[in-house]
């Protein structure tokens, strides 16, 4: 999809929510487990529950690896669910990506061409020609980590390069290369008291934030130094929404969760 | 597996020589595309016939995502294959994954646990709690990418932090995480002339090297600089011995290819 739809969608739901499907069997509701793929079936539900509400879904890959053809099948469905169903979200897979230069290009189709994604998250300690493979793909977004919002981020992101921090010169850098229209960046919630000085670098581009939540990141900071003239974030919550209930009930009380961070958004939409 | 047997079997072997598995249906002899599992059956011809002249193989993740299920499927059989029938091989899962850490724990699962592989190549940009994870399995390996042997190389990792490179900056800090005796790092064998010094810091680390062939690295130089005591270096082929024929000889050739290989560690092994 394009970024045009993306905005609209932003402005007619009056939310920038991006919900992460991160499945893990034992967190899900015990109930489900019966069913021939609860992963799906939960996805499914949760979908169901929150499209309204979200502009986004985020499968993080890593928890689909985690079980093998069972969920390298589910995210297939999910994708195929949610393409069919929902063509106006955008879909991230979030997969964290990133090798030399032809294998980049394998990764690039999988995501892209095969599961038909709108995005990935893709990796920069390689480099360019790492990168650019991703970029070559009308209509698809590469999400590059910029600054994460774990405590490890203070390894390597933090450190200055001649005078300047990493994460700021993976954003400066990336401006360069072929295809960087369609870069977005990965830059943690709890990172926020940053938001302006990214700005400053990448004042157009979608920010993709996790954090917000469950690892103490504060949505009015995000909105008030991150926002730009077309929304340009996406805030991601997974286990506040997706686990707000072990119930029966879980899809509603997901429901729940996701609305209240709509009406946040909604607000501070109201009030820009 | 443990390290002693691996390097007995490089010593057994006369070889530190690493295949690389990375498929691709356009470039395997047609004749195998009739096959129910074409992936496989190219995998285990190459494995048959190579297996006495390499101590460990190197399936690169990003090749069977971009097939999808089908090559999932054939990840799965290929290492299953190898840790039935060649116990003593290294295997390696070449995926470059990182991410926060209860996110890691599921890649760590998903390539040590469930798919059983021996290591897996991980990137380190998120840092300390994104690499932790996978360090806490026993007699399995993290390979740290350090130097790559790709262009794009130089846009970080060759960048000063504090008056010393980055790549050498991750060889530094990644020695304090707890399991670090569970890491190797990945140098590309086109940096040979940067071995010295990075055995300065990890003198006792296995080394991944890529890129000799194919990338015009020069395996004399990456053995000068790069040898340790306990040998510790893999050099990994991918594309000059698989796809060394394309005829209905590709098994034989990769086998040629592979002892052309093995014969220059043997005399290197013998010169020590």
């Amino acid at each position: 999809m394009n970024l045009d739809l993306l905005i609209s969608e932003i402005e007619r739901k009056e939310s920038f929510l991006c919900i992460g499907l991160d499945v893990d069997l034992a967190k899900i509701p015990t109930h489900l487990l019966d069913d021939d793929d609860p992963i799906f079936a939960f996805n499914k539900s949760i979908i169901d529950a929150t499209h309204h509400l979200a502009v986004a879904y985020k499968p993080n890959i890593a928890f689909y690896e985690a079980y093998g053809l069972a969920g390298w099948n589910a995210l297939k469905k999910t994708i195929e669910y949610l393409n069919q169903h929902h063509p106006k979200l955008f879909t991230i897979a979030d997969a964290k990506r990133g090798d030399i230069g032809n294998t980049s290009s394998r990764y690039a189709k999988a995501f892209f061409e095969d599961l038909d994604f709108d995005s990935i998250t893709v990796a920069p300690y390689m480099g360019k020609d790492s990168v650019e493979p991703f970029l070559q793909f009308d209509n698809k977004y590469t999400i590059l980590l910029a600054l994460t919002s774990n405590p490890g981020a203070s390894d390597f992101q933090m450190k200055e390069i001649d005078g300047i921090e990493m994460y700021k010169q993976v954003l400066t850098v990336s401006k360069s290369w072929i295809g960087s229209e369609n870069l977005m960046y990965v830059i943690g919630a709890t990172q926020a008291e940053h938001l302006r000085e990214i700005r400053d670098i990448v004042p157009n581009s979608f920010l993709l934030i996790p954090g917000v939540g469950a690892q103490g990141g504060d949505m009015g900071e995000v909105c008030k130094y991150g926002m730009n003239d077309g929304i340009g974030l996406l805030i991601n919550s997974s286990r506040g929404i997706i686990y707000a209930s072990k119930g029966k009930d879980f899809a509603e009380a997901a429901a729940e969760a996701a609305h209240e961070l709509q009406q946040q958004m909604q607000a501070i939409l109201h009030d820009r």
